[in-house]
């Protein structure tokens, strides 16, 4: 049988026909893979000459097959009579499939004598996106070499950062930094959310993006990726824009890398992701607690889903060739757990190894979460109002590794300065990653 | 009569709304002008709370009226209330009208209760269009301050490139120097063209834009922009990238400058654009006349359109809210010329003062369009082959200005070095601007 897959649309390549035929960057292909002897064949759209005046060199059939280690390269014009040839009892299409996260369809194939074929549209997209789920040796690399990039462009901002800048000029520096590597893109616009901003989780995106003045005595938050050959890196990490943090500051930002090591300790294959959030919100609210912004019970807090007043969304989502990758929710496995917060976790699976995933704790302080909350008979009464009111300007801290599952753990693809006093010490001018060996 | 927008697709501002109301980054928004009191009006959406969270702050009515400058801010959902105790004759709406240049339609304007007006759609689109063609002293100076960015990015890049930089270091440095002066987007990817590379028009937007890396001895043709509040700069300069130009480059540099310079001096009020671009292909055949390189009487060359085979894109384009702006072919005005090269021009319109539109005349070797001009009998007779043959690997030189018509002339709005000589300066470390006053 032969399956016939279709390029999407202008906005770069569709990620399954780069998963399967590594062509990343070239409108109006078609693949097919005969699943009978193994062969790969690649379609090439036949382009004027006119194309090169504007584009650049056409590329041959043999170059192209060269190129891309297909067995066989032809025209797009000749696609139904290759497939005739082969015979196929059926064509598997990636038809009708809906991103799971997006919640976009996949756009129909179709090509000029497609209707000579038995065509079944129904099997491929959810298979496709399973094996998409579990990454190869080939892909981790590649996405380690975009983790690379992207944690050696936070430490840039971090040594880097000065009170008095703007956000965009932080964020110019981390973009900076990434593209003169080679990673000449990231799936989403980067997030620099300096003082109270740090709180709006999708700041760089709206409408006044990444344009306040950084003041010394702030934090500011960066969430920004990279993308390699179209797969992601997306890191964030939180640090003081003077270079110091403050007791509160250190405070929350203590609570919230206490949850995220914690849950990377925990991960191993077995694990249901919901328990992970519900072991960040743990954590997080256990710290709050000690520290005298919380009062009452820890597990009735837990059970009044009081840990999405300070961490709305959910702890991280599969990472891939799209930043949120698919195979989250997919047909058959667990569905998407209910309540304020863990319902929006873009997955609910039990870890397998092979999986990489994002883990991204965090805890804000948000009037429009906590006002309401305040006055909640069942919120509020876990609310120290007069200390939590100190932190209504406070922002947020958010942060944010992305993890390979292992056969029997869990480990960062990241490398960044974590704790508080590296992060002092890099920002102080400390070199990262620290010299190895023992300074004499 | 009240004349009601809508906000465009999700890939920004619609062009047309900014225009009328300044809203720059906003969706949902509509907006009205009562033609007969002067009075504007904007609806914005009523947002969730929760949008708070994910988004950030909520404007208040009061808030979007003092941003904005209108008159009345009200939600959506009260638009056909106004309207209605406005009374207006006619609702004149932005429906139906075709971007001359993109030929895509713009959205049709439409929103609970429109149907109890009567609405007239086909006069508004070209009047709009008409008033963006001609620059207010304010979107000059948005515009001038958009150019003044990327003319001295622009110079960080002459300044920065060095033998064996990969292009895209070479772009990363210049968005880097865009991006941190405010300047945060471009309206198009840009062209870092090396070597043979500077003869591919869109070299940029194709399949593996500015991958190569630059050797000595070669050109880089940069065809870079800047985007602030939407207004576009599009400036394009080429340079060797060791700094010094040989013989040869220089020659096809000069050739291209000329052009530049002389399309520059002639424009003013009453001169058809038509006229620039043959203006441009003179001056540039007969400088590659005059070095041997094409042989044959100058008029004839024109007559057989030579000058497409080196030139063949237009000279250049209106610019504003887009980057190939509206108006260029408007109901009644000049139609697309006929010939080659020449039918590629964006508009044939005759100059007016406070036009705003590109000079970037252009010299290309490129073997599809060579190869069979040799063997053509109209055209190969001007070829001295020979010659010719010894710059199949040349690549291609263009100049890009941003140029303001004025009541009695044209001034450029950029400010890169463009002699050879100040080029050469520059990239041996010359300050530019070049300090005033005499040294003593």
């Amino acid at each position: 049988m032969a399956d016939v897959y279709r390029l999407g649309g202008s906005l770069g390549q569709e990620a399954y026909f780069q998963y399967l035929f590594g062509v990343n960057d070239l409108e109006g292909w078609y693949g097919a893979f005969d699943i009978r002897t193994g062969r790969a064949f690649l379609f090439m759209p036949r382009l004027p000459a006119s194309y090169a005046v504007w584009m650049g060199h056409i590329l041959r059939l043999e170059e192209a097959k060269a190129k891309y280690g297909v067995d066989e390269v032809r025209y797009v014009d000749e696609l139904s009579a290759v497939l005739a040839e082969l015979a196929p009892p059926c064509l598997h299409t990636l038809d009708g499939g809906i991103n799971s996260d997006s919640g976009l369809p996949m756009p129909a194939v179709s090509f000029d004598g497609i209707e000579q074929f038995t065509v079944e549209a129904q099997s491929l997209h959810p298979a496709l996106t399973e094996c998409r789920v579990f990454k190869t040796p080939g892909e981790l690399a590649v996405m380690q070499y975009a983790c690379s990039v992207a944690s050696a462009a936070h430490v840039a901002v971090m040594q880097g950062v000065k009170p008095g800048m703007f956000e965009f000029q932080a964020e110019s520096l981390y973009l900076h930094n990434m593209y003169s590597q080679g990673c000449r893109g990231s799936h989403y616009t980067p997030i620099f959310a300096s003082g109270s901003n740090a709180a709006i989780l999708h700041y760089g995106h709206a409408g006044a993006p990444n344009g306040r003045q950084m003041q010394a005595g702030e934090l500011l938050l960066v969430d920004a990726g990279a993308e390699y050959y179209r797969y992601a890196a997306d890191i964030t990490t939180t640090f003081p824009v003077g270079g110091t943090f403050t007791p509160d500051q250190a405070l929350i930002y203590k609570a919230v890398l206490a949850a995220s090591r914690a849950v990377i300790a925990a991960m191993k294959p077995g694990v249901r992701w919901p328990d992970m959030h519900l072991l960040a919100e743990r954590t997080i609210l256990a710290a709050l607690q000690a520290a005298g912004l919380l009062a009452g019970d820890l597990e009735a807090m837990l059970e009044a889903r009081l840990g999405a007043v300070f961490m709305p969304h959910g702890l991280g989502h599969f990472l891939g060739l799209d930043t949120h990758d698919v195979g989250g929710y997919q047909p058959g496995g667990p569905e998407r757990p209910q309540g304020a917060g863990i319902s929006r976790l873009r997955t609910a699976r039990v870890l397998e190894a092979g999986m990489v995933i994002t883990v991204e704790p965090g805890c804000y302080f948000t009037r429009v979460l906590l006002e309401p909350a305040f006055v909640d008979p069942l919120l509020g009464r876990f609310l120290v109002e007069e200390r939590l009111r100190q932190f209504l300007d406070f922002g947020g801290v958010r942060i944010e590794d992305d993890v390979l599952v292992t056969a029997d753990g869990a480990q960062t693809m990241c490398d960044v300065p974590r704790t508080v006093e590296d992060l002092e010490a890099v920002m102080g001018g400390a070199p990262w990653p620290p010299p190895k060996g023992v300074p004499i």
